[in-house]
């Protein structure tokens, strides 16, 4: 079994690309048995569509690959925590598994659940993992900015 | 100007769309001046995607038309109450105005997210327009179907 942390890299490599695209970089992976099945980066910019999160768009091509709508035996790693909109994708989708990097203090779905989970009662849910890598792209990109 | 139940009317053209295609009755209109932009209905089943709801086929059709990714001058009109990942859509989207019909006890974002609103502070949100309408399709969708 890949460890959580070799495909989180694999989503901070999905993240580089949306930092060069000049996206906030977040990027994210889908994964079943060991292998990565769909990936995605933030395209807000690109796609001028305020929902074409990293998640949004490997979840989608997930469903595609598949040719099914739910993926209970499916992980995704994300870079940044979910925004609430991701949540409930998540939720939609009945991920068995989902893996973060960082946490996201102003837009995480966190924030507005607080206490109560979004997510499916039977997904696993583990953050943290390679957060600082995550979170000092992010500091990076936003430097560059101001 | 019109009113808005002269477009949660055609919000519901959208739901009875969504029902007779064999999904779960929700449609959606994008309005801005008077005038309806887009619009969408459920497509789970037929996109094979959890996530392909009637505001998230709206919102998305109305950045491309607009070729623009936030929507302060647009009103959405859903007939049901936008779950957790359509709120957080319509937060992303900046829309100005939010009017749904019928609330969903089981997957409203009401139930997730309490008393705080997710959307824009600044929105302006009204519900219970034609709420019987709606919730009385959806009824008769799930009746059929046990």
């Amino acid at each position: 079994m890949l460890s959580d942390e070799h495909f989180m890299k694999q989503a901070l490599v999905q993240a580089q690309q949306a930092f060069d695209a000049g996206e906030v970089p977040v990027g994210a992976v889908v994964v079943i048995n060991n292998r990565i099945i769909a990936r995605g980066y933030n395209q807000v910019e690109q796609l001028n569509d305020p929902t074409a999160h990293a998640e949004m768009i490997a979840l989608t091509a997930a469903f595609s690959f598949l040719g099914a709508k739910y993926l209970p035996d499916a992980a995704l790693y994300v870079t940044v925590e979910p925004c609430l909109m991701c949540a409930g994708a998540i939720y939609w989708s009945k991920l068995g598994k989902v893996v973060w990097g960082t946490d996201d203090e102003k837009n995480g779905h966190q924030r507005s659940t607080g206490a109560q989970s979004p997510f499916h009662p039977k997904a696993v849910i583990r953050k943290g993992v390679l957060a600082a890598e995550a979170a000092e792209l992010m500091k990076q990109f936003f430097r560059e900015r101001r």
